[in-house]
């Protein structure tokens, strides 16, 4: 039941091993879901307990370890034969003296990997500190190395799969900005609206089915314009406010954000107004520019050259590399569109550029989802970026 | 705009400084989501980036700590005034060479706390291994201990205005499993069915708004009625095949959880019904015998015993605290319904029983959601528990 095909999965753990031999790591700990998903299909919302993928250079595959009753979830959505998938006893679950790390060093004894250097992802949301201090105790041979972000940096050049992926989840998106643009009118609750953006996202577009978001949507009205990543409440849209929604199309798990600034009334602010155009002007000149060879930190320059002339001052990252993703981010944690990131751009990257605007004063929220092309990029969707004025 | 009086978190505060000094902590490191939210009110998508609570014994009012664009989300959503709110700049956010650990150090440092006992969540997702050693290297002279749980053992016992909240959440749990039992069939695909399931999550009933759960949809049919943790896809549903439903509503990120057993045919195979009959019978012998008083361990030794003579045997555990919760959990990691267990039951814990079986030749799935009373317990729903079958 596996996405794609298993030539593929065999290629991503190829790549992968060639960068553990790259960082000086003989076995590599993976515990993100999404690098999990990313190097064997593997799919479950198991991801509450502790859980992982051991990736050895001396085996072709990998081995899975987590709790008993979500092995068979492993062998229905995993490429993994049966004998590499182990699973623990329900009782080392939120233990106070069992811990599942003592198990998943059992495992790595039992291949004789215990003397090994191990990499493992030391900045993951899903491995934890005593994660590692288990780990390490039970392992007193092991050499340990940061490896977070391995699997991140081989997951930003997307395959030709990956991409096609991609753009149905663009499609998604569309489908999902267009849904909540239509139902947000002065008088409706927010929640009804949210309602409707998660029906379209789990949908899906014709033969299609959505996912659930790693990000749920966000849709900040009236003060919460002030502030990103806001969700809902009973609270009626009013008149004469705008209203800033980030939310997200996901296709298999592959996720393509879509933000866009709505305002309800007859004529936004033209502080509103005017920064829209800035916004807009940056992100044109940022799009413009972009094709394999250049570095990304020349993005945020391009970006922040074009604005500077109309005093706007945007003090956060401008985007991120996206693809694969599982709760609590989209993002992948590789890229960040900054002064600084010398990631040279290639081929078949994909990004976010969302150069939002969160002021005391105006708030206000326009995006791009592309991929990179042989000479530029290629948009997931391209939805008019100008403010929706609603009456 | 937070949603309890501000009484209630002083109060919630105070329970948590009265743990810390049974516990021998002076400042409190809090990340998890859920926790941060039961203390003061902070309701934010921002969890994807580092952020904390920091509660001292010598401070009346917490610190909140967190990525600049969303400091006015705190400003907005806690109970904090604004001289507790602290935020880093953007260029710590994913980086190689930063961590925003150095920044909540130094907020530390400048509160005078470095030399303090700190209690930090050591085996919460959302506390890093790297976390640690960049808030342990930036403090040398501070002692660390180990506060997993401190806070989530001060959230067992809800207030009756948790316990309003989760009857909200119960009233929407309800209504989220019929619609998901109203509209699957076969021919329907089930990523048509997971919509209509998250538009009633999100639209919650009547005047309340719901929220987003913190686990998704859970859907398993045909064969991966083996497992629980997974999802949906373009798949149909077919005639001859059971489905495990394990759903959720959700009230201001208060959670009560529903699982339910369809079949779509005529008559269910003999060992589900039997194993359903089995399930039954052991829920309800647990759920008779619970009130205040008697052991945590007890209550699952009461289904054991009941389900002992059928050859039925469960391996992981059957149950646990639930309350305010937040992605990828809405288990509270406090109370485990198991052997070993030794909680004595109290008013107003909140659990869910769900003894499910996933078995390769059998799945079943069937619960309970209640909330323990002066001399039992007090369901959030009551709707039928039989396998629901559909032609």
């Amino acid at each position: 039941m596996h996405v794609f095909k298993k030539e593929e999965y065999q290629e991503r753990i190829a790549k992968t091993k060639k960068t553990m031999e790259e960082w000086g790591i003989e076995l590599l700990f993976v515990s993100q879901p999404a690098n999990m998903n990313y190097l064997t299909g593997y799919d479950g919302w198991s991801f509450y307990v502790h859980q992982c993928l051991l990736v050895s250079l001396d085996k072709e595959e990998p081995v899975w370890i987590g709790r008993g009753m979500d092995a068979n979830g492993a062998r229905i959505t995993s490429m993994l034969s049966d004998e590499n998938i182990y699973q623990y006893a329900d009782d080392y679950v939120h233990s106070l003296i069992k811990h599942p790390m003592h198990y998943m060093a059992d495992i790595i004894k039992k291949h004789g990997w215990e003397k090994k250097v191990i990499g493992v992802e030391m900045d993951q949301f899903y491995f934890t500190h005593r994660a590692y201090v288990e780990l390490e105790k039970s392992l007193p041979n092991a050499t340990f190395k940061d490896a977070n972000t391995l699997v991140n940096w081989v997951r930003v050049i997307k395959s030709e799969n990956e991409i096609e992926f991609m753009k149905i989840a663009g499609q998604i998106a569309s489908n999902v900005m267009k849904t909540a643009q239509k139902h947000i009118a002065p008088g409706v609750r927010e929640c009804d609206v949210a309602a409707e953006v998660a029906k379209a996202q789990y949908k899906g577009v014709g033969e299609y089915s959505g996912d659930y978001p790693a990000i749920v949507p966000l849709m900040m009205a009236g003060e919460a314009t002030k502030t990103p990543h806001l969700t809902w409440s009973e609270k009626k849209y009013e008149n004469d406010e705008a209203v800033l929604l980030e939310l997200c199309g996901v296709y298999r798990h592959y996720h393509v954000p879509i933000a866009r600034t709505l305002y309800l009334g007859e004529q936004p602010p033209k502080l509103m107004v005017d920064t829209g155009k800035t916004v807009l002007e940056g992100l044109d000149a940022a799009l413009d520019m972009i094709k394999p060879g250049v570095l990304v930190e020349d993005i945020e320059a391009t970006w922040r050259r074009t604005i500077e002339k109309t005093g706007l001052v945007k003090e956060s990252r401008i985007g991120y590399s996206i693809g694969v993703n599982y709760p609590p981010d989209w993002g992948e944690q590789t890229i960040s569109v900054r002064p600084g990131d010398k990631t040279v751009v290639q081929k078949n990257m994909a990004l976010h550029l969302i150069p939002g605007i969160w002021l005391d004063d105006v708030g206000f929220e326009v995006d791009a989802s592309f991929y990179v092309t042989d000479n530029g990029v290629k948009q997931f969707f391209d939805d008019s970026r100008e403010i929706l004025v609603k009456k």
